[in-house]
């Protein structure tokens, strides 16, 4: 089965975004056994209608299309591919009413340019956008003469990625389902704190003999993923030794974050944790509240940036700045048990860092960060890492590499 | 100026690695005044001849292809490319001495494989890499009939990012003058608080006779771009009247980010800020700690997921959560200006809302969020705003928003 993707807008072609949706196309579509045989970013405008003709021609059973169907006269790609099936468009009231609502949440009320986006090709199908004001349409193969499976999608991936996977991908099951092919089994192991190397070495051993199945890698928050895609018997054959290659460093089998599982064995051990940073400035508390019922394992934590407020808020003793400096083992062991206390939590994790570009020194160089954890009744612990990275890179690997000490501390916990 | 983008390599269409090619390349083209008319990827193999061929049939000027020069038997670029033109492959001695050389520092030996490496197409000039073993390849215009200008460049980053700035810019600069070309300016106009549909159709109006200027719009950060392309004098033309749309929504005009401009004004004045965070969840204190020099305007952050943390570290009155609740006016007028008081700072930013799934009621629904902003000598300000979205877009646009009022409050201080 062939598919293609074409991603319209100036932006990506002038580098004012990274286009992700080839990267986020590729993993879901794998996941259904399918790989691209092709992507296109084009601009906004006319070409859009010779970019779909030219993919046409070339024989493709589904077209994913990306952009284009705002209000704004760049944004043209429902008119055009619309014209070039010589397709009529017709007005649709309940989009219209849905924009209408949608607006009236924000109370505001659509312009005459929103109007376009209510129109719909004579059969085509409109996928609900639950996340803004374009739907997204579905022309399904034969629509007109040798069509392909069309859809027409919105370019921000907040919008895109919800609307893929409710309205593209069992519609994609469906067209798969028709050409009688079998869909592949795909499981994800995400790996930390093991480099890629030793781990693929490992791994390829282990589980290279195994027939029809199909190992890859790939980075993800600073760990690293296996992906096994194969039948469902190879899969599963695969399962015992890949889990025993590093047991320790297995932190999800099904994309689950490092984060969601903090919050899932605090909340099963009626435990909670708090935080105390500085380097990482309020990360680590922002990953633990991205996950929806983390009120119940966090309530309190501290970004203190200054060494102020590392005395004020942490009771972090003016002497051990002094003599240590902010980076150093006693400053984050007192900043961890200074949170445990201030918060009333039964684990606090802190970090203190230097994150550069700038403020290293011979003796502690930029990415040197101290990562300390405290629990109640038990001593703290802390360890030193150093991350030689960009700022972003440095925040990011120093956050996981907290919340993974985290997730040991607790798989070491019986349940309460 | 045609120039075409052709990205060769399975792992971009598999999802494995997002293509950052596309963004690297607008970037540096646009300040030659180049945009690109496309770019493609396709897996590894044969294909690439006849993409090649399509865009040179659709008579691009220049040609920047990237990946397949490795010494695997999937990289094929370099063969199919002379093959093409038409062009006989030449043994080069001083490409396999340099191969040999790169090993050496690795105590390596290069295989027979690693031979074709030093291959060069009859009239092509070799490009240096001195971050791989893959040299990249220039095929000058007119090589082979009619053929354009083409680069064949590694695909890892760090190998092809030097060598273009080297290697390909200078070469690019001469055929730009030889084509006797204008350089178009662009300029990104970034608008916050005010919706795509009514800034387009206020800017379309002031600026859409002006002739030979391209106007783009793009969502960025929960706000708007509004992108100018064209001549030096019709982008000069249109920036009064598009400043003059929404002159307090504009945030920058050089892609500086709200986070860096609070940073400079907070600098400029000498001044501090503080933060007071439960919906957010310590995601304003990462965006200023995301800038580099922020410690000199941002010592000391609060994220008080629970109601105990309020009271304990902001002083909020437990009547007042009791009478109207942590999500309400009064809760975040106490939470700033505790901030204000326990950091010492010279502004506090509060946030607190419900950011979903659950949690919701029908007073205050999901998404229902306040934001307080309290500054020595000035009284607090608080204001109500429903995001209804999913809870991470929920909290970009709070923290957006946050950013937002405390930016305006700036701009009214005059420069310490």
């Amino acid at each position: 089965m062939r598919v293609e993707i074409i991603n319209t807008g100036s932006e990506l072609l002038i580098g004012q975004v990274v286009n992700t949706h080839g990267a986020y196309f590729g993993q879901q579509l794998l996941e259904l056994g399918l790989q691209p045989v092709r992507q296109t970013s084009i601009p906004d405008g006319d070409i859009i209608a010779s970019t779909l003709r030219e993919s046409i021609t070339r024989g493709v059973d589904v077209l994913l299309v990306t952009g284009g169907l705002g209000p704004t006269p760049d944004d043209l790609t429902r008119e055009l591919c619309a014209e070039m099936l010589g397709l009529q468009l017709e007005f649709d009231d309940s989009i219209m009413a849905a924009i209408t609502a949608r607006f009236a949440k924000f109370n505001r009320v659509p312009g005459e340019n929103n109007r376009r986006q209510a129109m719909v090709p004579q059969g085509a199908l409109v996928l609900e956008n639950p996340n803004g004001t374009a739907p997204g349409l579905y022309f399904p193969p034969g629509l007109a003469e040798d069509s392909p499976a069309i859809f027409l999608l919105p370019g921000p991936p907040r919008e895109l990625q919800p609307m893929f996977e409710t309205c593209v991908l069992p519609r994609l099951r469906e067209i798969i389902a028709q050409h009688g092919h079998i869909i592949p089994v795909c499981r994800n192991y995400w790996f930390f704190g093991i480099g890629e190397s030793d781990l693929s070495a490992k791994v390829d051993a282990a589980i290279a003999k195994i027939p029809h199945l199909e190992v890859g890698y790939c980075l993800k928050n600073a760990g690293v993923i296996v992906r096994l895609t194969g039948p469902e018997s190879a899969v599963a054959l695969a399962d015992a030794p890949l889990r025993a290659c590093f047991p320790e460093n297995l932190v999800s089998t099904d994309g689950e974050t490092m984060e969601e599982i903090i919050v899932q064995l605090l909340t099963e051990k009626r435990q909670t944790v708090a935080t105390a940073e500085s380097c990482t400035g309020g990360f680590i508390a922002h990953h633990f509240t991205n996950v929806s019922g983390s009120s119940a394992i966090f309530g309190h934590g501290f970004v203190t940036y200054a060494n102020e407020a590392k005395i004020r808020h942490l009771d972090v003793d003016p002497d051990t700045l002094q003599t240590h400096g902010a980076v150093s083992v006693p400053t984050v062991l007192q900043m961890a048990e200074g949170a445990l206390q201030a918060s009333g939590a039964d684990h606090a994790i802190a970090v203190t860092g230097i994150a550069g570009p700038t403020g290293g020194s011979d003796e502690k160089p930029v990415g040197t960060v101290f990562i300390g954890l405290a629990s109640r009744g038990q001593p703290a612990i802390a360890h030193k890492y150093v991350f030689q990275t960009d700022r972003i890179t440095f925040k990011i690997r120093t956050v996981q590499t907290a919340l993974d000490l985290l997730r040991r501390r607790l798989l070491d916990i019986p349940s309460g």
